[in-house]
């Protein structure tokens, strides 16, 4: 079963809104087996609407379209879609009942603008929208489906999630999708690819996509078929044969963040942990923060912006600054030995670099970077080279030293 | 002007990520006078690639497409491209030298995959893409142009920003369309808009657009006309009237974040800061820090995420904690007053308060937050109480403190 998502509305074609409705759709289609052939956005233009339908309901089995549903002057894809299926508007009692509802549970008054929503395409059947006054339309012509939807987040995930996904799925026959995201962190796209070898042979048919972000590399593997058992086989197979060649990469599957995984060490372990942040600015607290339950591990973060705050609160020699510079192997190893100490943890973590645009030298680029960690049986610090913009060296740091932590928490060399 | 905006890989058809190049582009055409027609979204898929630009390419006299110019297998752009202008790929010394920079930058070797992306469309101009391996590449026919971009956003801005945008502006004719965003902290979208009072009369044929986010609502005015003079009288009129009815909201312009207001107003008044931080976790260092110079006002942060470390380190006496709970006022003003006298700083800067998911109690909800400041004359703490998930209260959070910040550096009310 194949399916077209349909986003209308200017303020998409302008740039004010980022679209999240087609990504939420696209999602809860694929996991039911309803594959996403294309997404279209246009403006509130009736021509343009009109082409966007014909040419997506031509190819397709399913299509959803959003926006443009609400009562004001420049919603237009109620009439579009009557025109589209040659349908007449005509009041529903069914809306009225749920709007009259809707404003009393509101404090809100009926209006004119109320009035013209309880219009309904006469050939259409209702999609409900539990929580707005617009409703939902579906046509049905020949075993296809057509979808409009309100492009107010809220009620089309409801719609979706409610009406839409259950529907459909009844509807999708011998048609299987399965999705799997390793996590990697560490390597470059064309390291990896380095050294998963020969793809045809390693993928036996499924599918796999390298996803790059400034904070790892991702690989999703994808198999489709008609038998939910032999694609599950398969993807389990792709996902051992992936690990065999890159496994002390891959910290977590899906959506698992590296301060998830971290937290996770840290917590089956009884480890504490404390950082102190000169690059990366409070970066790394804040992502282990970002994880609930990280009270438990994480006792204290540090940001020694300054050279005195290093050399007072953390205790580095200040000889050692003079001598090695502030970004340098031994000043790393001593913040990191330094936060251990003074929050009293099992582990300390630390970073130093030159983040840009200023405060590179002849000997230290910009974007050179020290993560430096420390427990009861060893301190070291590790160098690191990275490119782009001061927000990039801070985000890129931040990963490494979290990953640093976790290798180190495996014993991955 | 019109253009269309096509935007390649599976990774949007599953919905794995949200789309947030085309908000980028769109908003950049925007500003010079091209206008968005149509956004386009299809797969790694030759046939739906081709069909995509063909229609494309009839309709409108700018295309930008970006996805897909990887190294990798499922990167089929440059392919299809040069399938579509009918031209064959060759070795181009510019994209290699530039990638032998890069690769010697950040200590990586050269290698197949580098090889591959040295190939570039005879027929082409080279787009530089200062930022990466992949280079753009331009079709110019007929007064039309063709863009193929990478989809990593950084590059993609890159190159949007630094060749796209100046070189098309030159091409747009009897257009002048201004935009500026004036950027408010600390009140929200509806109350704005009742302080603002009666937009037709206060914009006089300008438009006015209201961009909530997490961390404030944006006002952009936008003009658009014949006459660069003209225009820009309006917008500046525009702008001072806004500024009469809500200038103390007003943090900023454009691109400037509250960061960067508040380095400003440090480093004029010559004022110096440290901040501790529980709830939020090391953003507010964070964001502090992504300033170029911020060294020469922050000295220290410090993430007291443990009751233990807040009496400790910061000398809260543990019997305001037993007493007032962690998260309350008292707590907060000796959190701001311990760490500007450890920190020896001008300005102490607090948050407390309970992120969630977990936390909560009958008298301290979810998203309750404390912020405390302290500096030579005063120290007093302010209640906040924020909606959302963990990773949004604290967003919030941190931009709350630092608009406290603001407004108490500027005597504001």
């Amino acid at each position: 079963m194949k399916s077209e998502i349909i986003t209308i509305g200017d303020e998409l074609l302008i740039g004010q809104i980022i679209n999240t409705n087609q990504a939420y759709i696209a999602e809860q289609l694929n996991a039911i087996g309803v594959r996403v052939d294309r997404m279209t956005t246009v403006g509130d233009d009736m021509t343009a609407i009109l082409e966007a339908f014909e040419a997506a309901w031509k190819h397709v089995d399913v299509v959803i379209v959003t926006g443009g549903l609400g009562p004001t002057h420049d919603d237009i894809t109620k009439k579009a879609v009557c025109t589209f299926f040659d349908s007449d508007l005509a009041p529903n009692e069914e809306i009225k009942l749920h709007i009259q509802e809707l404003l009393k549970r509101w404090n809100r008054q009926w209006s004119a603008l109320s009035e013209e929503q309880t219009l309904f395409p006469q050939k259409a059947q209702l999609v409900p929208n539990p929580v707005g006054t617009a409703g939902g339309i579906l046509f049905e012509e020949d075993g296809k489906f057509f979808y409009v939807l309100p492009g107010v987040p809220q009620e089309m995930k409801e719609m979706i999630d409610k009406s839409i996904v259950p529907f459909l799925a009844t509807h999708v026959k011998n048609s299987v999708i399965r999705h799997l995201t390793l996590r990697t962190s560490g390597i470059s796209e064309s390291l990896l690819a380095n050294q998963l070898g020969d793809l045809d042979e390693l993928l036996q048919g499924a599918k796999l996509a390298f996803l790059p972000s400034p904070t790892g590399v991702r690989l999703r593997i994808t198999v489709h078929g008609n038998d939910e058992i032999a694609v599950e086989r398969l993807l389990s197979e792709v996902e051992q044969r992936i690990r065999a060649h890159v496994q002390k990469y891959i910290y977590g599957t899906n959506l698992e963040e590296l301060e998830e995984t971290i937290g996770n060490l840290l917590t089956s372990r009884k480890l504490t942990l404390a950082v102190s942040e000169s690059c990366t600015g409070g970066l790394v607290a804040d992502k282990i923060t970002d994880v609930s339950g990280s009270s438990n591990y994480f006792q204290q973060g540090l940001v020694t912006y300054s050279n005195p705050s290093k050399v007072d609160v953390l205790g580095v020699p200040s000889l050692l600054i003079e001598q090695h510079g502030a970004v340098s192997k031994e000043v790393a190893e001593a913040m990191a030995a330094g936060i251990r100490r003074i929050a009293h943890t099992d582990i300390g973590l630390s970073t130093t670099g030159i983040a840009g645009p200023t405060g590179a030298t002849s000997t230290k680029p910009l974007g050179l970077v020290w993560v430096g960690y420390s427990d009861a049986e060893t301190t070291f610090a590790t160098r690191y080279q990275f490119g782009g913009d001061r927000r990039r060296v801070k985000e890129r740091a931040a990963q490494a030293a979290l990953e640093l932590l976790r290798r180190r928490l495996l014993k991955i060399e």
